[in-house]
């Protein structure tokens, strides 16, 4: 009888998987390095201050889940890397523009000031504008590296939905119409499978799209998988911004309280919160049981994302 | 001998020009209207707002262009409304963007309170985000109407580099960084280039993309058309801003004066903008030679952007 997976030794505490993850976060930087417009290119300010938003910082939590999901089925480092990349730029926009005067109004962000406070609002809102196109044409560049036009359009397509309306800005104006609202469990994880779930779903089926095509029954475990990592993910920025200080989460803490807005904290408590982040990581590791050893990279990110500190 | 360009009739005049116009323009709106999520989809305000800022209003240049280019090439019609929306969502969103206080802060477009003004301004932002996205969604989705999914790669990578920091959102920012500062002719035209021009030449290419290929010859005599056409687009712009009153622009008219911003007006005066943009029209005409007869649309279109009143 095999052991139950909860029992199995946590693949973060692995020195491969903790090197695996060190070698793809450096990758990205590389390949985002290249993908964006080099230091100096006309116009320079612009291009400084996508670079600021974009290199040196992050956790790059949305490529490692490409390249984890991708190598599953065999894909393509470089193609990885430029799917990792259109993932990347997609998150960091959002964060730039999130972070705006109009929005959350933070100052703060990675350590750093935010882009509007060491740009401008202007530049701000055309950094993130940039940063979104740049996905785009990172992924468009798959082709050129290896990827079937096809597979391309799928990634381009599935990247497009989690990014919109009904995706991760929808999630994003559903965040703004609750400040102060008592949202209920099944709408606050609406909001949240939009706000961020969305974006983590997508980095988990771009890699997918990148190899050889997965059967119906793959694809919707690995569908499971992705839901329940982007929604833990969530639980425990709710749980980590009650419980940090601001120094170590590299952001203002405790701005959601600050900001009246309704959280798994709020909604279920700190142990309550803190219970349902383990109830989806053992989802998340149930789902991929059917893949095997290959799908340990997958297994680790999940627990990276709901034992993480900050 | 034959006549040259400028004695020929303009197709402006022509009622089958006229009819096409109208015909193009209608069923762009109803591929709009299409593209977008249905009223009442969930998050309503945003999809509402979206609605607003892109359905009911706008000369539709750009998904013009993209069918009168796409004609050149015998593109499916079904392919050309899609990429038709994408250039014109694309242009809908930096709109929206650019209205906003921390840019050029107007309160009328289009004859019409501006999204911000209308739904705040954080919806607005998040408007434009999404309209960005939906824009490459609308692309993709051409592969399933019949174009060939290379073609569709292309028309994406285009897409991408016209709307992002060396096109488009470049343009912006090289415009944001001029106020008050006396830009030379050359300057000037860069910053077009990339602002308006970009877009332009973009929706002329992805018509161009989505038919049979065109001789590396008849690609750069349609590049000398595009550029031509978007540089009088802005001149005329400038002269429009300075010669009408904003009932007929629809917008803040004398807006360009008031923020002190250079323009073809302020560098080479009422007459000499004028006498530029015949220039270009003169040009883009002649481009379109060797086409022949198939490119009359295209001709009418250079002809009424430099003939319009608003």
């Amino acid at each position: 009888m095999p052991e139950p997976a909860t029992t199995v030794a946590p693949a973060i505490a692995d020195a491969d998987f903790s090197a695996w993850m060190t070698a793809i976060a450096e990758r990205t930087e590389r390949a985002l390095d290249q993908v964006l417009p080099a230091p100096g290119t006309h116009p320079a300010t612009l291009h400084e201050a996508m670079r600021y938003a974009v290199l040196g910082g992050g956790k790059r939590v949305r490529p490692l889940l490409v390249h984890a999901a991708g190598a599953l089925v065999q894909a393509d480092p470089a193609v990885l890397d430029l799917a990792g990349c259109a993932v990347e730029l997609v998150h960091a926009y959002s964060l730039v523009h999130d972070d705006m005067p109009c929005m959350d109004d933070d100052a703060l962000r990675r350590g750093k000031p935010t882009v509007h406070v060491a740009y401008g609002e202007a530049n701000a809102m055309l950094v993130g504008d940039a940063l979104q196109a740049l996905a785009f044409e990172a992924l468009a560049r798959a082709a050129g590296a290896g990827a079937q036009a096809p597979a391309v359009v799928a990634m381009t397509l599935e990247l497009a939905r989690a990014a919109g309306s009904v995706g991760m800005a929808g999630g994003q104006a559903i965040d703004l119409a609750s400040v102060g609202v008592a949202l209920d469990r099944t709408a606050l994880e609406d909001m949240h499978r939009r706000k961020t779930g969305a974006m983590l779903r997508a980095s988990v089926r771009l890699g997918a799209l990148a190899g050889r095509p997965l059967s119906a029954g793959q694809t919707a475990a690995l569908d499971t998988y992705a839901a329940a990592v982007g929604l833990a993910f969530q639980v425990v920025d709710d749980v980590l911004d009650v419980e940090s200080d601001s120094a170590t989460l590299g952001k203002t803490a405790g701005k959601d309280e600050q900001h009246n807005k309704p959280t798994y904290v709020s909604l279920l408590g700190l142990p309550g919160a803190r219970a349902l982040a383990a109830e989806l990581l053992a989802e998340a590791t149930s789902a991929l049981a059917s893949f095997g050893a290959p799908a340990g990279r997958l297994r680790g990110l999940a627990e990276l994302i709901v034992l993480r500190k900050a």
